[in-house]
């Protein structure tokens, strides 16, 4: 068995224990004689997965009893809908831009109802993330929107913004997970599972239960109803049954790991060991400003995109995969989730040094 | 390894192979050091997955070239919004009511537009389809909508409404893949993975191309436009990776099991067992009338419900799972799709004479 270092942005690595006990299960799960994916999501076996993976996911971030947990499905995608046809009240929302994904939100937020920008960082290609000491939040926002990691740009929330009364809705998709959260600064959380948690398919939605009582817009499609998902224990609809078990896994492995203090602890040490060599190298350049770099997502250049092109080819025989960078940016990514081995980075780092060498002679 | 007979109406019993190729590549599929899982949806190696997918798809179910095929997410519910929303023209469409399923979809699209029921068999529990003979579509409908096989009831339409031009709409969640199937008839068919195609996640939608040129209505999420998902093959946000995946290995094992044709001769033997029996028996009845029979889910009842009860007790002993009817309908289901081996069926009927014999008394 071959197993590379896969530093996509997503879907991405996931910790071998988690895989392999996947395939150990996959014909038999616990002496059910089934196969999760076989599972009626009715069963009380499978509802066992499902509340194992709250109550663990509970433990983990420490979630509040006055929020409801959601495993939904249509990723961030399907939120950037969801959250304004739910939040709904004015119908004026305040949005802090700081990439592609944030883009993309506001644009499903028009439909439903008038957008401030509050704050942006587009002026430099989003490689920032704002000031946030000056915001003009409006008093009658429904909410106040941010996405926290930038998987594309590569930057990261230090602190979040103080908003008040006006519950703040958060974009965690590529960094929940990554770090302890005191989720009761949120009024809603969401993540795509495909970076951190487990495969596509499974979208997390943590929110405060009073946001449930308010009316969602006329036109929401009942499957986009937070409340009817809430009231149903996410099984209004069927479910994506074999990925949440998948999360479940996950969870368990974080909490034999240390929980999220001990991701943190790693993932700054991982993090640290990239930036580190990048900062010291006149050849290999990073893309944002050091106070916005995110731990998740570590973006860089060298000299030239023939160079680029070129250390994504030497990439190959080392068996790294997915290190370029998004279109939007260029250049070079090296998305390394808490699944990622710090091996995996120093080996990376190995590379770029003898990378650096070669070329700068 | 224990494996049971499973005979829940979905999620549903996979075909082994499949489980045991999937364990089998869990944590490296292909050489390529990765699991599936783990591919970036924009890499070459899962491109080729998907790319599988589909035409293994076209060449079972003999997809005409002026038809898409879409992988999307949130199965039926999702559909039930997103039919009235992408095909919206008038604003007016005709639904015939034929259980549980439909009326959902009724719910949904009344938010955005007339609704017409042309036909019901609510009179009578939904224990038949109506007669076609008679249908009162409008002219100026955006569509006909069924559902084909109704998996609570356990019925399934012999054959389908001549609507003319206006685009039939078919949800064939619970008999997709089980017998062969002229695409050209319809405009749309949709159905949910978790009965014969794969796991609970993902939902594959066919639909002709014109009807891709329709304007959603204004509320539309960019997620739940068909044009977009089209245009993007299915990639506008990251698809349900592994589901898709886990349904490519099913259209594998149905070709390489004869195809669609191979599975209707073997599903019509199958129910006939099951029927057969049912049809002699003095103590077990079935649910609807015969005319109307699922191939899929054989509803049917013991003369009481403690009877009922005792039966699934039973029932256990020889690990038999799922055989509970829904509670709309009460008594007894099996669920018989694809991947059900007729020695299933077989050891079922078995109990069911061993049960008989011995309450008859």
């Amino acid at each position: 068995m071959k197993r590379i270092y896969n530093f996509s942005a997503g879907p991405a690595v996931l910790p071998e224990e988690v895989l392999k006990t996947a395939a150990a299960e996959m014909l038999d799960y616990h002496d059910s004689g089934m196969s999760v994916m076989e599972m009626s999501h009715r069963s009380k076996v499978y509802q066992a997965i499902i509340d194992d993976a709250e109550k663990d996911l509970r433990e983990l971030l420490g979630i509040p009893a006055n929020y409801k947990v959601l495993f939904l499905q249509g990723g961030g995608t399907a939120q950037f809908a969801q959250v304004p046809m739910n939040l709904h009240k004015s119908g004026l929302s305040d949005y802090i831009q700081t990439g592609h994904w944030t883009k993309k939100a506001i644009e499903d937020a028009k439909r439903y109802g008038e957008v401030n920008i509050i704050a942006s960082s587009e002026d430099k290609n989003f490689s920032y993330i704002p000031d946030l000491s000056h915001l003009k939040i409006d008093k009658k926002a429904d909410y106040v929107y941010i996405c926290d990691n930038n998987t594309i740009f590569g930057t990261k929330y230090k602190k979040y913004p103080e908003t008040g009364d006006i519950p703040l809705v958060c974009d965690m998709s590529s960094c929940f997970l990554s770090e302890p959260v005191d989720v009761s600064k949120f009024g809603l959380i969401f993540a795509g599972a495909q970076k951190n948690v487990g495969p596509a398919g499974v979208t997390i939605v943590i929110i405060r239960e009073d946001l449930l009582e308010r009316e969602p817009v006329e036109a929401t499609p009942t499957i986009f109803r937070y409340k009817i998902q809430a009231d149903n224990g996410s099984m209004y609809n069927t479910p994506p049954t074999y990925g949440i078990y998948i999360c479940g896994l996950v969870f368990k492995w974080l909490l034999n790991n240390g929980g999220l203090k001990a991701m943190e602890k790693r993932n700054i040490e991982k993090a640290k060991i990239l930036y580190d060599y990048i900062d010291k190298s006149k050849f290999f350049k990073g893309t944002v400003e050091k106070a916005s770099r995110s731990l998740m997502n570590v973006t860089f250049r060298t000299p030239s995109e023939e160079l680029d092109a070129a250390f994504l080819e030497g990439a190959k025989k080392y068996g790294f995969t997915n290190l370029k960078g998004h279109r939007l940016v260029g250049g070079l990514r090296a998305s390394i989730y808490n699944a990622m081995p710090i091996d995996g980075v120093k080996a990376l780092v190995k590379y770029m040094g003898e990378f650096e060498k070669e070329h700068s002679k």
